[in-house]
């Protein structure tokens, strides 16, 4: 049984944060440097971003998991600046923040993992991320999580973090995480960001397999406007307090609680998207292949007809059939069907319009779901989070930066 | 040289059209239903949509062209209702349509093409369909294009028709067209309608060769929204009546006059696209592969960062850069470039910011080029053409159909 708990990052043991105004952003008022540091060196993982224009820090994460073995004393986290688009001097400030960090944790700088987020194409200040570490430091706590979190926000609506504890065969362990998600008015891309953290033991090959199974299924699986920015990445940390061994990563316990806090800050993300104000579960059926389902689902969960309809909120299930027609998935049109919420519009090719007012029933709530059948007589299946396109969201993006 | 000439479709000889009012749209002052008529049987060919959700009349026309072997004596084209999603009923009614056509302009029934554009999932009235096609016959003229044009409308802002005189080696000849594009108030899709007639006298194969050349470079090379519908069709037809032959689809002359008029036409629904107040030209160079340019410059034209940042007139280099590298095609960030109009934004991996406002005064006007080079070293390019996307888009496709 997995259970919500308080305290996000810091919420497993072992695990200390802050979060500090350094003087990256201008509001002084807003925080702008986060660190996270387990007790000793814990098992670590990361997924990357697949944007061929990667930012510095990315490039110094993978490198230092892979020099250090997947062990990590510390994440350090700026927002504000993205650092990405900056060149060869972009990649010294990155390497000189994970030295400065490494030097006040006291640890091999290659057990330093940096993260960035904000606008591209600046350079980031050195002087005050190193003002900001040693401030940072100074302030972690076991209690730090929430100053954590809204260190790494940009012009996310809200701070996203969660935890559960989970009570397996083996004893209690807790999983924690944080994100931000898309917000672009200042800085200029959305990027996504997530840390996680547990206090089961896992090694760090074990841990990189479930985080990269949770990935897909979670913060892979949802869309705000199709756009992969530079900087995304997940971290995954387990510093072991618990006394929890975690030793297969199918381990059904482990699976079900990183998928509950990384399921959760997914949907948040969706949730705080630009201009959103429906979340929307996109279920795909009856698909060929695994790849097919998420193919279709995919391209309804990016469609812009799809999502100004729901947003106007129209049953407009011509335009769902259209967007799995053009995925590339197989599809079959006399054997499709497509339901808005538990409302049945379109039923193995034939229209069921005598039903498009309860189906604009569905479509007033904040979250609902939207569920397309290929038709192919095949049972894979996929699942996405999107939300609505409003013009909104077109104002906060079409606005000239200042 | 090719120069424009007046008639559109009708400009080439050996074509009548007609545009009639018919029922099918409530607004009676609207016409919705045309009808082009070659003098005798014309060459024809066409090219279809790729959605697998494809509509009764695509599916009628395909075959009606391979039973005739691209011979075409008239093209039948109803606004107001796509016959789409209408299953075995909808299929009747798209052969009744053709054989009422064919009874009327006295051909066999293989030698009718048949297009429609409109609402999804609703069945098209045949009666109404029956006397359209009476009175468009009657309405038969060389000077009819222009009623024909307006009849293929549904929300598009003006009608787009178009037509060139060249004159090659061989003779004077002259190819015309009409299309149609997106807009979507009433009807639930955007259909994106062509029609090509010309007085050269090419065979159906030769033709067939040259659309699809043609058609790559100009109604596959734009997008309004990314969203392909389940009833885009572009036809060809020639009547041979110039006595210029041409004989082999790579003839320059000929190739020139079609891409003249299907490139202008192409960017015309551009112009016309919802929401949209300005025209995009994305350049992409310096790609490794065909491919890779290609999908470079489609995800770059689609990306709604981008398209949001031209409405706002938002110099934002970093977004085009990030599409590029998120698109899956090759790219090295040290070597890539981004240019808005003729200002260099980005040079080889390193900003230059200090150009922006340069860029800005590019941004208000309506029409503009980006380029993106990804900097691979290899030379492959592509050309696409994209609108900016506006809160109008959003509040047009929003809207509750009533």
């Amino acid at each position: 049984m997995t259970h919500p708990v308080t305290g996000g990052i810091t919420a497993p043991r072992g695990f200390r944060a802050a979060g500090v105004y350094c003087g990256i952003k201008k509001n002084p008022k807003s925080l702008d440097l986060a660190l996270v540091a387990p007790e000793g060196a814990a098992s670590a993982a990361a997924v990357f971003t697949t944007n061929r224009a990667v930012a510095a820090p990315i490039v110094l994460s993978r490198e230092h998991l892979r020099r250090s073995g997947g062990r990590a004393a510390a994440i350090v986290v700026n927002s504000g600046c993205a650092n990405a688009c900056t060149g060869e001097a972009g990649m010294r400030v990155a390497a000189e923040m994970a030295a400065e960090t490494a030097a006040v944790i006291g640890c091999p700088v290659e057990r330093v993992l940096v993260a960035s987020t904000g606008v591209i194409g600046v350079q980031l200040d050195i002087a005050k991320v190193r003002a900001g570490v040693h401030a940072a430091a100074q302030a972690l706590s076991a209690e730090g999580g929430d100053a954590a979190t809204r260190a790494i926000m940009t012009t996310d609506p809200f701070p996203k973090s969660y935890a559960v504890s989970t009570n397996g065969p083996s004893g209690m362990f807790t999983v924690g995480g944080m994100v931000k998600g898309s917000g672009m008015i200042e800085p200029r891309m959305a990027t996504m960001l997530g840390f996680l953290t547990t206090d089961a033991f896992v090694e760090p090959t074990v841990l990189a397999a479930a985080l990269r199974r949770v990935v897909d299924e979670s913060f892979n699986a949802i869309t705000v406007d199709g756009e992969c920015s530079t900087n995304d990445c997940v971290f995954a940390l387990a510093s072991g307090k618990s006394g929890v061994a975690v030793t297969h990563d199918d381990d059904p316990v482990f699976l079900a609680a990183l998928r509950a806090v990384a399921g959760h800050l997914a949907r948040e993300i969706v949730r705080g998207g630009e201009g959103a104000t429906k979340l929307v579960t996109v279920r795909v059926t009856g698909a060929a292949t695994h790849a097919d389902a998420w193919l279709a689902a995919r391209t309804i969960a990016n469609s812009p007809l799809v999502k100004t309809a729901i947003h106007g909120g129209d049953p407009n299930w011509g335009r769902l059939v259209a967007a799995a027609g053009r995925s590339g998935a197989a599809f079959e049109l006399d054997h499709a069907s497509v339901s808005i919420g538990s409302v049945p519009l379109f039923v193995s090719g034939v229209p069921h319009d005598e039903r498009a007012d309860d189906a604009a029933g569905v479509l007033k709530a904040a979250e609902l779901t939207v569920t397309v059948d290929l038709g192919t007589g095949h049972h894979h299946e996929a699942t996405m989070w999107t939300c609505d396109l409003s013009a909104e969201y077109v104002r906060i993006n079409a606005e000239y930066r200042t």
